[in-house]
């Protein structure tokens, strides 16, 4: 059955629908509004997980779909999940794999039992449904698992969206009966997060949440978006379901985004985070910075001796220069994109303890104001 | 004009000519002999220099040739060296580039001034004088500067050979000359090394050391060898080498080589090594062990739970199971590259640690034969 999960909002932002809160896991205490680095493979990119802690990191995220191929769910069984196999004594996050079959798969056939695919990797036949994935993700033993929901591109027809509304809360019952009927593998509880969907379109958002609440989860990830709409409708979206969504219950936005996304998000009430960007960005040579991005791939860097951000106590800003670094990605050292990496996973981080600072100290209005204007007056986002 | 390299031999194995010493450097204190890994554009492969510190490197070689292409001469005297560039506080060696000259370039005239060839990278020309050579280590600041030699192919002609021979031998006295008309620009005592050549020809490998040993240098190194010919060669070479060079004098084989090719030359005598193995056989997914290398591509190790060395202190074998390593290798997870490669380095720089212990002890002799059996008995080497 349901283990409660143990979620205290601490403080309230007077200005915006921000909070912060605590949440007290079997393996560990997390501080809301928190961001997952992505370990899609059960490791962050270049990271070892000691690292990760040392950057703050909380929660980790990886993936039911990638896992389930490589390494499999024997080896999952083996080492008892996914935790011990990967080093990482803290809560794991895992996505469903909706996502990554819709958008890595190419043949596909969905129907109202399941979903039927070809791995992107050797084209093998798979057959995943609702029940499924919740074993799965039994198996991997992480601490929040996601349903298993039917993402349409973003540019699909309503008719099309409106279908995969209906699919995604039957699937979610789905899962939450599996869910309910099975206990988990390796002695601690875990959590089944339901997905609402419906694109922009904000009747269907607002059905797709009101469905899903029936289900009386104890935390609802909001999925769909920033798959290319524009950002008003991101967050006019966010503006809609804040209402709707109970006030005492987390609230994970799925795949956002920009430090100023994030910033803006967090004001309309959401609690939880990832997104490929610090890590995509440090292979791309973009670094983070209070005033923006800096694209080290600009031959003004090449003896630039600076730190990329004077005030950052990561290994890259307190040991490396700009133009140290940019010779790295120049002659594609391995080193370069560790420290790259390391420095954006620390900017985010470093944002999300800022913001919770901000929220505890009662200024995360005037707070989100000034980043707001400094990151965005910055030179290159 | 020349430092003194404080250069003191502690311990003299009784049935070999191996030895153990201390170097006293402005940078800091060495023990012989040594393993240096390479880091050929100023990183050692996926490694931070805090991390070399703590794999037990003590040295560094990184290379003319390249850091005279990237990032070049201009930004490493505006950063006053490669030290503070790539944030190693230690000793530095360069190669020279005549190696790399000679092995990537394609087009490339030699005469007896100097060698003209264009850059690997963009094809732009340039122009290596033993002189050049010369200043541009004086710019990177290494504290082992290499003189600019001729190699030439394993398989060429001896008349091939024995002309590289003299050449080598002119171009490492115009190196000496203007190693002493000039002065370090850092303010630390560099120290010029001349490579005796001649292939496994042994008359010319006599005459290349008596020639070069003239030259009164502080250190030699034995360059043209591990370039593909029988392993017996190698060893009769430096078995010919050992009482012509100076006793007291530092002796680096370049390249070299297999762990028990490593522990064979220093049964000959040698104190300095440097070899791609540790780095590229972590690339390619080989683990050094004291029984040989584990090859993990192999599927016997897919759900290996076993560290890769029961009593290795690496993060690899005190946090990761074989299983895991493999896992990131076949799903190129950078972390993996980094693991594999913090392993294999600290097992040759704990090879190195071991051996400096049995001499130290008087025991090197049989420690050696219990290695090499040991090793060289295991499941791949």
């Amino acid at each position: 059955m349901l283990d409660p999960l143990p979620f205290q909002i601490s403080a309230r932002d007077r200005d915006t629908a921000a909070r912060a809160g605590l949440i007290s896991l079997a393996r560990g205490r997390v501080n809301t509004p928190f961001f997952m680095p992505i370990g899609t493979y059960g490791a962050v990119k270049t990271m070892a997980p000691n690292e990760l802690l040392e950057l703050g990191a909380q929660v980790v995220l990886s993936n039911t779909y990638h896992l389930y191929l490589r390494p499999g769910t024997e080896l999952l069984k083996q080492t008892r999940g996914l935790h011990s196999f990967m080093g990482w004594d803290g809560p794991l996050l895992t996505d469903s794999g909706g996502f990554q079959i819709f958008s890595l798969t190419g043949l596909r056939k969905i129907d109202d039992d399941g979903v039927s695919f070809q791995s992107h990797l050797d084209g093998s036949k798979h057959r995943f449904t609702p029940e499924k994935v919740v074993d799965i993700q039994r198996i991997i033993g992480s601490d929040f698992m996601m349903v298993l929901d039917e993402c349409p591109p973003g540019d699909a027809p309503r008719q099309v969206w409106t279908e995969a509304v209906q699919r995604t809360t039957a699937w979610a019952k789905r899962c939450m009966t599996r869910f309910n009927d099975t206990e988990p593998l390796y002695g601690r509880p875990q959590y089944l997060v339901p997905i609402i969907q419906g694109g922009t379109d904000h009747a269907l958002r607002r059905q797709s949440a009101v469905e899903l609440l029936e289900l009386d989860a104890q935390a609802y990830a909001i999925g769909g978006l920033a798959v290319g709409e524009p950002k008003e409708e991101l967050f006019s979206t966010l503006e809609l379901l804040d209402p709707i969504l109970p006030r005492g219950k987390l609230r994970y936005l799925m795949g956002v985004g920009t430090p100023a996304d994030i910033v803006r998000a967090v004001s309309l009430g959401i609690d939880m985070f990832d997104c490929v960007l610090p890590t995509r960005n440090a292979r791309n040579g973009q670094l983070f910075t209070p005033t923006g991005k800096l694209n080290l791939r600009n031959a003004a860097f090449k003896s630039d001796l600076r730190p990329i951000q004077e005030d950052c106590n990561c290994l890259l800003c307190t040991k490396f220069s700009r133009a140290y670094l940019r010779h790295l990605l120049k002659t594609r050292e391995v080193l370069g994109l560790r420290l790259a990496t390391g420095h954006n996973l620390r900017f985010y981080l470093g944002l999300m303890a800022a913001i919770r600072k901000a929220l505890a100290d009662g200024q995360f209005y005037s707070w989100s104001q000034t980043f707001l204007a400094r990151y965005e007056g910055g030179p290159d986002d």
